[in-house]
Formats: C-alpha cells, sequence, structure tokens
C-alpha cells in the first residue's frame, strides 16, 4: 500500500478493519474456545489497495485466520498490510505462532483491533512483529471488536463466561402470566432470532422456575443448525428437575448441567444423573446459588458466553449482581395485562454503564440491544 | 493441638495429611474443573490429637473442602490445627474464600501440602492465613499431592491437561497384531482397573488406526459408573471414522470429539456433525496433528487429564514430543511373537525424568506407573 501505508490512512485503515470484522462474523459460535478472528492481506501496487488474501479462524478453531489468509496471499503477502481482528498469537506449539508466520511473510504493516488479554500473547504478539520491524497501528475500530469477541476477552480477562440477559416483553412490558406456562410474547422471526442467538452461545441459563413453568427445551429449531445446542444450565438448588421434563429427556443430544447444592435430595441426583445429567454444586449466598462462583465453574469447563433467558428471579438476580455484560431486549404488540409477571427491566430503565448498540426489528416485535464496555 | 503445635511434630503432620490426601481420593474425577481436595480439622485438648471436622470438595466441585470439614467441627475449630491437601483459595465471589473462613473459625494453625498456582490464589491463600496470625506450615507431603492434583496443576500451569499413556504389552512386549482388531492382552481385572481410570479422566484419546481397527467404544462399562465416561477424542486429519463405529454410534451417551484438519472432506464433516460428533481444528506439523496446539485446545474446553490409549504411532508422538506426564503400563502372561506390534516403550526403557510411583498386580497381569515431576 506504499504511501497510504507510510503516512496513515485512519480511514481507509478502518474500512479495511470493518471488512475485516464482517469476516470474522462467519464463525462466529463455531470455533470452540478460540475466538473467531477475520485477517484481510491488503497490497497496493500503485493502482489502488487490493485484498490479496482472505482468512477467518477455521471450524473448531484451528487453524488460525493469519495462517489462511497468508496462505492465499501466497508470495502477495511481502510487503502488504494485514488487518487483524486481534492481536496475533505469540506463544509457541508446534506450528508457529501468527505473529512470527506474518514476519516470515514479509509483510511490511500489521493494523490490528482488539489486543489479546492472554498473558502468553498480550503485548506480546505486537511486540514480535515491531522487533522485526514492521509498522504496527493498534486498537483500529477496537470497541467493535470487543464487542464481537466480548465472550473471548471476558473470559481470558474474568474468568468468567459474556453474561447475555435475553427477555421477550409484552407492550406493556410484562414476561409471562403466572402459572400459565409459556406464553407466547413475540412471533415466528423473532423466535428464529432466538435460534440464532442460542448458536452463537456456549450455553444456556434459566432458573427451576422457569424450567417447571414452561417446560423448555432450549434447542436451536432451525433446518441445518440443529446440531449447534449449546449446553443448557438449570439453576435448581434442591433438584426439582422432573425426569420427564423436555430438558431431561434431550439430554442425550443436548448436554444439560444441573447448578444443586450438596444438600440436595442425593437419590434425586443419582436419578437424574443415570439419566445423563451433569451436576455442578453450587455455593449459596443470602438463600440463592453463589453466582459469581458459578459462572467460574462455566467458564472452566469451556464456556465464554452464557445465553441467560429466564425467568424474572434469575434475571434480577444476574442484575442486582452486575454479571449482565449484554442485554437484549425483544417487545411484541399485544398486551398482557395487570395480572402478567412484571419485567425486571425495560428499556427505559437500563442500568448505569451500558450503552446502546442497536435497534432492529423481527416481524412484529422490536429488538434492543445494549452492552456494557469490557 | 496444643504443645506438638508449637514445637512442631512433622511425623504427625504428615500422618495426618496423608490422611487427608486419602480422603481427597473420594472423590477424585467427579469434581469437574475444580481438584479433589481434602481437609481434616485435628484438635488436641490434652489427651492427644482429635479429628474433629473432615471434609472432601462435593461432587461437582463445590464447596470446597474447607467449608464442609469447617462447618462439621464448629465451635472446635478454634485453636485447632487445618491439613489442606492444597493452599486455601483466595480471590472472592460471593462466598469468602477458604482462606478467610479459616481466619474466621479461628484455627490456630495450617498444615498445607500444595500451593496453587492459579494466579488468583497463588501464595495469596498462605498470606491471608499469616496476616491473620495463624502459623502456616507449606509443601507437607507435597510431591504426594501433587501426584493425586497432577491434572489441576499441569492445566494451570501448562494450558495443557495432564496426558497419562497407558499401553497394555504381551510379556513379549507387544501391543497387538496388525490388521487382526482388537487383541486381548490383559485379563477381567485390568479391564476393570482401565475402566476406573477412565472414569477419573476428562477425556480418551486414541489414533484414527486404533478406531478403525478395533472399533472400540472407550467408555466405563462397571455398574454403577456407567454415566461416569470421559469424552472421547480421535485423531483423526481426514476424517476417516466411520458412521457406523461404535465411537460415533455411542455419541447420544458420551461425547466424541473428531481432531480435524482444515481440508478434510467438509461433507464427511457434515455426515458425522449431524450424528452429534464435535470438531476440534488442528494444526499439522510434519504431517502429524501438532499436539501442543491440541492440548491447549482440550484444556480450554475444561479437560484436566487425557488418558491416551492407543496405537503405537500416536504414543510415540506423545512421547517424541515429551508431553507424557504419566506412564501406566499393563503386561499380561502371554506371548504375540514376532509378527505381534512393538511397543513404543516397556518397563526396560522408560524416558528420563520419570520415577517409578508403584507397581500392582491385577489377576495374571503386572501393573506398573511412572510420573515425571511436574
Amino acid at each position: 500500500m506504499a504511501a497510504s501505508d507510510k503516512t496513515g490512512q485512519p480511514a481507509l485503515d478502518r474500512r479495511f478493519m470493518a471488512a475485516a470484522l464482517r469476516l470474522s462474523r462467519k464463525h462466529a459460535g463455531r470455533t470452540a474456545t478460540n475466538p473467531s478472528v477475520g485477517t484481510l492481506i491488503v497490497r497496493d501496487d500503485g493502482a489502488g489497495p487490493m485484498i490479496v488474501g482472505t482468512g477467518v479462524t477455521a471450524v473448531g478453531g484451528r487453524p488460525h485466520a493469519e495462517t489462511e489468509a497468508l496462505a492465499e496471499a501466497g508470495a502477495l503477502a511481502h510487503g502488504a498490510t494485514a488487518y487483524v481482528t486481534l492481536e496475533p498469537c505469540a506463544h509457541h506449539g508446534r506450528t508457529p505462532p501468527c505473529a512470527n508466520a506474518l514476519v516470515n511473510a514479509g509483510v511490511a504493516r500489521v493494523v490490528g483491533a482488539a489486543s489479546d488479554p492472554d498473558p502468553r500473547v498480550s503485548g506480546k504478539g505486537y511486540e514480535i512483529l515491531r522487533a522485526a520491524g514492521i509498522e504496527v497501528v493498534e486498537k483500529v475500530l477496537a470497541a467493535e471488536a470487543a464487542e464481537q469477541m466480548a465472550g473471548y476477552l471476558i473470559r481470558s480477562l474474568r474468568k468468567r463466561p459474556e453474561v447475555i440477559l435475553k427477555l421477550a416483553l409484552s407492550s406493556d412490558g410484562k414476561i409471562g402470566r403466572e402459572g400459565q406456562g409459556q406464553v407466547s410474547i413475540t412471533g415466528d422471526v423473532a423466535r428464529r432470532e432466538v435460534y440464532l442467538m442460542r448458536a452463537e452461545a456456549d450455553g444456556i441459563l434459566v432458573g427451576i422456575g422457569t424450567a417447571l413453568e414452561d417446560d423448555p427445551a432450549l434447542t436451536v429449531r432451525l433446518p441445518g443448525l440443529e446440531n449447534r445446542s449449546p449446553a443448557r444450565i438449570v439453576l435448581d438448588r434442591q433438584i426439582r428437575l422432573p425426569e420427564a421434563s423436555k430438558l431431561v429427556s434431550g439430554v442425550d443430544r443436548v448436554p444439560l448441567y444441573v447448578a444443586a447444592c450438596l444438600e440436595a435430595d442425593p437419590q434425586r441426583r443419582t436419578v437424574l444423573e443415570r439419566a445423563g445429567v451433569r451436576f455442578i454444586g453450587t455455593e449459596t449466598h443470602e438463600g440463592g446459588v453463589a453466582l459469581p462462583e458459578l459462572l467460574e465453574d462455566l467458564a472452566a469447563l469451556g464456556m465464554a458466553s452464557v445465553l441467560v433467558e429466564g425467568g424474572a428471579k434469575v434475571a434480577s438476580a444476574f442484575l442486582a449482581e452486575e454479571l449482565v455484560d449484554r442485554i437484549v431486549l425483544f417487545q411484541g404488540p399485544e398486551a398482557i395485562g395487570a395480572d402478567g409477571i412484571a419485567s425486571p427491566i425495560d428499556a427505559d430503565h437500563i442500568p448505569a454503564g451500558f450503552r446502546k448498540l442497536r435497534d432492529m426489528r423481527f416481524g412484529e416485535d422490536s429488538y434492543a440491544e445494549w452492552i456494557r464496555n469490557i
């Protein structure tokens, strides 16, 4: 990119980084415990910038995006600019770290978005590049990248998964009717969007109240994505979940974790364990599950994002403990009325520290999303 | 423990620590991503030391051992000695860390075995105790504790699971016959011991050669322990594993991961994914799977120990890369003969750096175990 490389062209850098970020979305939720990263290799031989290599973290998490993009660019990577949505990895296994691969390919300039908080990488990836004489520009569209990789970043930094609170509200701000099981608040289009959210999460969490009341399956029911259902987690201190529930009967297809306390009935535990349910021991705090400890255990199990889907009590507990990183509110056109269960949160009462990320519509339903800075 | 506390009685401390270590074995393999820790609270009111509280990490990983032992001891913990097989945790969630719980209970002395390498705990647990005026003795039976918690310690320190290489050898040092499928080398008693080893591991790994040749299920087949089967992992770069294999058909009961490279046939991948198989992307190194990268991914998925069960090529690769932490050799009484597949290792050729841990017999078969210092 010759001249533009040397003088710096923030607008151009932002444009290519935005493209790399769109590319990185391709494998979101499918890269196991690695983040889905995008890489573009761009060179300018005088006729304007041209993309000569594109890469995204492979499904399953490896190889990394840089490997793929450099392979595609081949000799054209020499003297080019690499756009990477995450700082290139710096720790050695049997294959060279991506930072060294960029050096070896003769890249002249690297533009990065998010820095990697992994202590084996943090700052070291960029250091390797600079030590080799490569020009490095950091933090281009860093906030956008952090939003897309929130799960990975939060798990690295805080040893817990990103917590996404999703609620479906009626037009009068209710989330259901007491004792009436699952109430349809949003339409088919919104439901499909929820399935996509589930497919990108590592876990879906509900309280035992919701599990008993709604008997949900909490799976992804979209053609072609049936096998993308993440693990389900039920907060169920006293192990009240029935063996005949959809959650338990689906355990052969999708893992189910029950977070229960030590004092719970060991017989109930044995029955569910024989059905294939896995247990997570919980500490209790003021009569409820100690959520930070539970989240720490979920992160250690490999989860970088957990979608909290209900009910009101569970949502309130996560909000009260400031453990929510992202809030997604769907709102349908119908009212439920005074006997409905009030939502613990609505668009007019988003806690301080969150910023609105987007507004959308799905059929008849509105969608709004807020995020807290990492 | 009055006098004995003040003067220090290493023999007594070792005796109680040995008991705490035996206790900690109770939940080995059942405490999710937390280590199985043992705690004893011992007091001496003049008539000799008396155990007033015992605790082991709960099944599922929480509460921690100290919580249980202190609850049992109640007021008797005041002025007593606590024996903990791992440094008490020091990081805050919603429940107080175990180090503070010991302080609050008025314990006079804490004897610890292993130190916790988790950066949120390392040294800090003991610091909290000392700052409160508690006498702390570290590293009592530290090597024994490290051996029992090897998975947890290695995952913390090296970001990979403990690798346990298990081989069954004939009397003439062969592990099977070429092209003859599964050959029975050891007897029923040894097989039951292997099931117990599997039940305590987080993963069982084989190469595609073994998977094709033997069609193993790699599950725990012991009454009452059927649900303790860990995840199975197959190194299968080109995705040759048949859908009709026992590994795939058992996927509804026990997770199966296939470690495959990006270039493998996407159609084969889709077929297996629809059957419920999960994929781990692999980097390749000199034609084989890059093992350190794969192990890093398995650790990130929550695995602290992986049992490598075959075949010769896979065993050789792990040994050549110095990625084996523990070697277990079973040896049966029968010879296979010159046409057998030679074992890559035998009792007379254990790599440098390993020390013999134990020799046992299971029926007609001998058992020997070596470990490398962490």
